[in-house]
């Protein structure tokens, strides 16, 4: 995979540092943005607990950030921003070392969200994730109630 | 509040740095103990995001970690530990300060865990946060559902 300067993967990662540094301190990494998916990982280093496992604070961060990547990956952050209102996590494996999440949306969805979001209308999305291994299993499972929100008032 | 080396505030807080250091590291400390009930804060510094409130990966760790206190608090921590199954986490309002989260478990609860954790039984509970501010708005409520398990097999 190349990477540019201006891709939105390479562009996303740098901002997380600002954006929300203690995401960026835990390794937190976007590996793959396009409009409708987005995929980030983290490392086991620095993030496990006395079990050997990743901290559950860890996993839920890895991925709850998948909101705001694919809110940048997808829709129009010149004129709106993500807004995270609830997020529900199934702890399904023990995660035993590096973890990868991924969240999409439909085209369907998208569109109806696109065609919502008109200025001064919070337009409520539900992106789903997962949360695996790098053998695949499956560590967690999360559902978030997010927030399409127009800048200013 | 006087603290002694081995009150359990004072353990569970040099513990936290082993058993989840990345929580140690967002600053998560416990300042309140006793068996039923645990609290603990975060403060601001270091945990903000873009929208200048707290992380909400940060909310949810001063949260959940109160499961793991409030074992330590109220169970037997020589034939039992704790683990975090599922948490849904609300997030009410803007964190704009230090956060302070608590739980509590009923006399009546405690006594069914207490019968229910014989050697070899999973013995499932719920345990429900408040995470305010420093003027006592209600930023986040979780609600986890944890397990006591036994040690070995």
């Amino acid at each position: 995979m190349t990477s540019t300067a201006d891709d939105p993967v390479t562009l996303m990662n740098t901002a997380l540092e600002q954006l929300i540094p203690r995401a960026h301190q835990m390794g937190v990494e976007f590996v793959e943005m396009r409009p409708g998916f987005v995929r980030a990982r983290v490392p086991f280093e620095g993030n496990g607990n006395h079990f050997g496992v990743v901290y559950a604070g860890v996993t839920f961060t890895v991925a709850e950030v998948l909101g705001g990547a694919i809110h940048f990956a997808t829709f129009d952050v010149s004129t709106h921003y993500p807004l995270v209102k609830s997020l529900s996590i199934d702890f399904l494996a023990p995660g035993k070392g590096p973890l990868s999440a991924s969240a999409s949306l439909s085209e369907d969805e998208i569109a109806r969200i696109k065609a919502a979001a008109a200025p001064g209308v919070k337009v409520p999305f539900v992106l789903e994730a997962e949360v695996v291994g790098e053998d695949g299993t499956l560590v967690a499972r999360t559902r978030g109630d997010y927030q399409l929100r127009p800048f200013g008032r």
